[in-house]
């Protein structure tokens, strides 16, 4: 079988860190004898520079009739004056509503060779933090209707029952596939829409009998995650609270350069990327942390193409890096021996 | 002369807590000859249970007929199942609204005696944190336009400049009389209401070369104030913002249950009550804390009256009774001895 999936290296770290991510998937096609084929297109800062878009038609064009998307990252100081419209985050903006990708999914997981690096007491995260965060990503606030007009500006947050529908039924199946729990987080003491989001959650929860659900309001849930975040197994909200709640998250397991994410689309399209963002202080040195790339192709091979044992074997090789002791900049104490972006994909790689 | 006050005691811990803060200011008004004179209205679940209203006629006419309010805390589950418009939370935002308090103060600052409750770890908050949020409260997604149509719903954030121009002037001069520094939170990179309050942030910020500004997206806010709050002074934000991440931070100072806010309108009209909310499970046990409440009394005395010492002279009053070892049931440590409600009013009162 053939797998056809569009690279996307994007700006700042993005390049360095989506070239090891590819030289681990060519491994794996090695190994599992699967032909994965990339096809290289550009969006964000490269792609306005280039070609004066921030997402050429092609571009979108080649997601279109890929299987699967790999991203590095967007963005960057050089392009941040210009407006909204044409700046490099619109791009990704565009791809996500473009190719229908509504569910985003960002764990959170601390991980154990990290447990000093996080920010909160050892006694709060006593054993761990393993948190799912499932995140409306095409509708809401984002995409709604905005508009300046002279001294006054409007931006919409909408939601339609359907979209709402969706994203509560992968935040079910994920759960059943974990601890059977999930939050729902809204504002339905101020919002209509919350009001709409809870009802339809709560509805969609009748076919999960199996899984606990509780509610939560978004203030809440920002205190609630520094307190006491082992009470959450997964979360699921609408575009913006999880936009903020998803990288508080992510700070609070003091892993973010380690952690994926997956945006989904129907059939099991999707767009692969790490959390972290393009950091140009540090982008062309060799010092970025390819992990959360490398662990983004892990849940691609997962999610879009169901091979979980490919999955795994990725999951495995990380993990045994780490434990081996290999760190970059970003995860080194003091006095460890730092290895760049390239070793540590090639350590993978040969750990695979 | 003559200070004229609307009392709402409000719902839960409510009354015990209001009760202690009017002993304290009764004594106030002994010891420096100040007349204060206190008018009892109802808001919130008990008004819906005596009059059908949340927010009766009379009180808001009381309430504007004052110089300031004192509100103990609205909701509990009693009423949680009413629809939207009937809930108690929607007097205390007719409140706001009616009332024109848009700046909302809140205080996040971690008390000497509570850092071990602090959930970060110490070397983070090393030194201690001393933060002021300054929220919009009267505009944004919480009073914009919304609607329910069916399968779908919509709530509008509206911003007009001046709405963004009085806000941003109040936290410059709050960072004036601090470490001059403000930063403004917003999602510039995707509303269109942010790109109107960056903007207009940056005209206001003329008028205050001596106070530093930056900017971050609320996401990124909501990620350093985990792993360096020490980092801020002021920050403004909008009022969902500023809802999410003041909660958020003062969690994070671990002093949640001390900590005062106030809302402001013009000319010093102020409405005063503690953070934390309604605490129906511990409602008419003499647990509740009412040190947030007199607090804000403290601070209802600077900003809406202008007694600067006697404000001061509360908050050591409360400082001397905390260091002197007092400890209601929320922060008492394993093994010290629990006060209750009223006689931690009485120990703050006689070290007035
Ligand atoms: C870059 C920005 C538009 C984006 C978002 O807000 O969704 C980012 O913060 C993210 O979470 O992927
Ligand atoms: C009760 C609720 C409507 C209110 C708000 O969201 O403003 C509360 O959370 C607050 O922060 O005062």
């Amino acid at each position: 079988m053939k797998y056809k999936i569009a690279v996307i290296k994007g700006d700042g770290i993005g390049p360095e860190i989506v070239d090891e991510a590819i030289k681990v998937l060519k491994k794996m096609g090695e190994k599992y004898n699967h032909n994965f084929e990339f096809t290289e297109v550009l969006a964000g800062g490269i792609a306005i520079d280039k070609t004066g878009k921030n997402l050429p038609e092609e571009t979108l064009q080649v997601c279109k009739e890929s299987d699967a998307v790999i991203l590095g990252a967007v963005g960057g100081p050089k392009w941040d004056s210009l407006p909204g419209n044409e700046r490099p985050e619109k791009a990704l903006l565009a791809l996500r509503k473009e190719l229908n990708l509504y569910s985003n999914i960002r764990p959170a997981v601390m991980f154990d060779i990290l447990k000093d690096t996080c920010p909160l007491k050892p006694e709060i995260v006593e054993g761990g933090m393993d948190i799912v965060i499932v995140r409306e990503l095409t509708g809401g606030i984002y995409f709604g209707k905005k508009f300046t007009e002279g001294n006054y500006a409007c931006d919409c947050m909408e939601y339609s029952k359907y979209e709402i529908e969706r994203i509560a039924h992968q935040a079910f199946k994920i759960a059943q596939s974990r601890n059977k729990h999930v939050t729902s987080v809204d504002k339905a003491n101020v919002l209509e829409t919350s009001r709409l989001w809870r009802k339809t959650v709560e509805e969609v929860a009748k076919d999960y009998p199996d899984v606990k659900l509780n509610h939560l309001y978004v203030d809440n849930a920002a205190m609630q995650l520094v307190v006491n975040p082992k009470q959450f197994d997964v979360i699921v909200t609408e575009n913006m609270f999880g936009d903020i709640l998803s990288d508080e998250a992510s700070m609070i397991t003091g892993s973010i350069g380690l952690l994926p994410s997956a945006s989904l689309g129907d059939n099991n399209f999707g767009m692969y990327e790490p959390i972290h963002g393009s950091a140009p202080d540090i982008a062309g040195q060799g010092k970025a942390n390819p992990i959360a790339t490398i662990l983004s192709i892990s849940m691609m091979l997962k999610y879009t193409f169901g091979l979980q044992s490919e999955s795994d074997c990725i999951e495995n090789a990380v993990k045994k890096t780490l434990s081996d002791g290999h760190r970059t900049a970003d995860i080194a104490r003091k006095g460890e021996k730092i290895i760049t972006t390239v070793e540590m994909g090639n350590i993978i790689v040969e750990s695979i």
